[in-house]
């Protein structure tokens, strides 16, 4: 399957097609309809069956979805048929609390090097990390072959943080930093700022 | 200023607009531009220009935008012109990075309550907030006039706790559990899923 151009919103959307299937998957199920995904997930079925249809044939009429197939192509289409080595930067809280996260394993991915500026933590352990000292970012980064990073530094520290990762040819980036990194054009910024989430239905209160 | 229905995407972004405005206000800048802002943030200028003018004429061509003033604008279009309490729901690593997050406090919101299920949690202090138990939940969401909550337990507990929440008349969900909450349709969620924005980053890899 060599895929067209995707819409970034529809590629934004597989993981949570796939986090439902490997939900269902777990409880045993078969079979699901492009209709029960909608209602899971808050879309509508012709959405799933359009933002799936870009990828290939993968619903019957009137059979709906194999969910172990249609599991198992997302997994590949994603790229998560795989475990990818991450870089964290940052062990305070959030550090802490996504060293922890289970899911990140359970869902293609682990921590393989933790990064922290403060000489009172370098040297002490997150998880089955030793933590490292920034200026040795682009070396193990590099010996590792880390392409992607979590930046859960604060916001003043983020860009310089950002720079070193580019630089050491991080090609994707998860940002806590409440804050617009800028990158150079083949790397991929994916913000999680929680803040502007309550902001967005605050304005529906 | 009476809002006409808005596109969610739209109001999606609006935090985003007013977290760029906050920042070159901090930098004690007085204008800027839908490019300066479409570049900072990664979308076209136009895209800006359309989504603020859905509240009226902010701009004026060939001056661009008062930062201040779109800055107010903003904080009240999106209601938070002032401090809204919150529920936290989950007392762990994640429910401490939350509890010290500063950007909250400065984004107008504040823990109000703290709620766990462990009863060695239990009674203990997180931050300024003594944690309590889950039984305890709706009579003082109910007491404090709590409309917004975050849910940071695992997966398996969220939809329990979601349907006590909305019970209890909470309006807004935070959601960092990797599932999809079935809430009533007069209920806001807007899900933080870390693994789905790393997947749709390996995508490109």
């Amino acid at each position: 399957m060599d895929p067209l151009p995707i819409p970034s919103v529809v590629v934004r959307r597989l993981p949570i097609y796939l986090r439902a299937l490997s939900f269902m998957a777990s409880t045993g199920r078969k079979i699901t309809s492009s209709q029960e995904l909608g209602a899971r997930l808050h879309l509508s079925a012709a959405q799933i069956r359009k933002d799936l249809s870009y990828f290939g044939e993968f619903g019957k009429q009137g059979t709906g979805y194999e969910i172990d197939h249609l599991r198992t192509q997302l997994l590949k289409i994603l790229h998560v048929d795989r475990a990818w080595p991450l870089a964290l930067i940052g062990a305070g809280d959030l550090g802490h609390a996504i060293m922890h996260y289970e899911d990140l394993g359970d869902r293609g991915f682990y921590v393989a090097a933790v990064f922290d500026n403060n000489p009172r933590k370098v040297g002490k352990k997150l998880g089955d990390q030793e933590i490292l000292d920034i200026p040795s970012l682009p070396k193990v980064i590099r010996r590792k072959k880390i392409k992607i990073a979590i930046i859960a530094v604060p916001a003043p520290a983020a860009q310089e943080v950002t720079d070193m990762l580019v630089k050491a040819r991080i090609k994707a980036i998860l940002n806590y930093a409440p804050t617009a990194l800028s990158v150079s054009e083949d790397v991929n910024v994916y913000d999680i700022d929680p803040v502007a989430g309550l902001q967005s239905m605050t304005y529906y209160l």
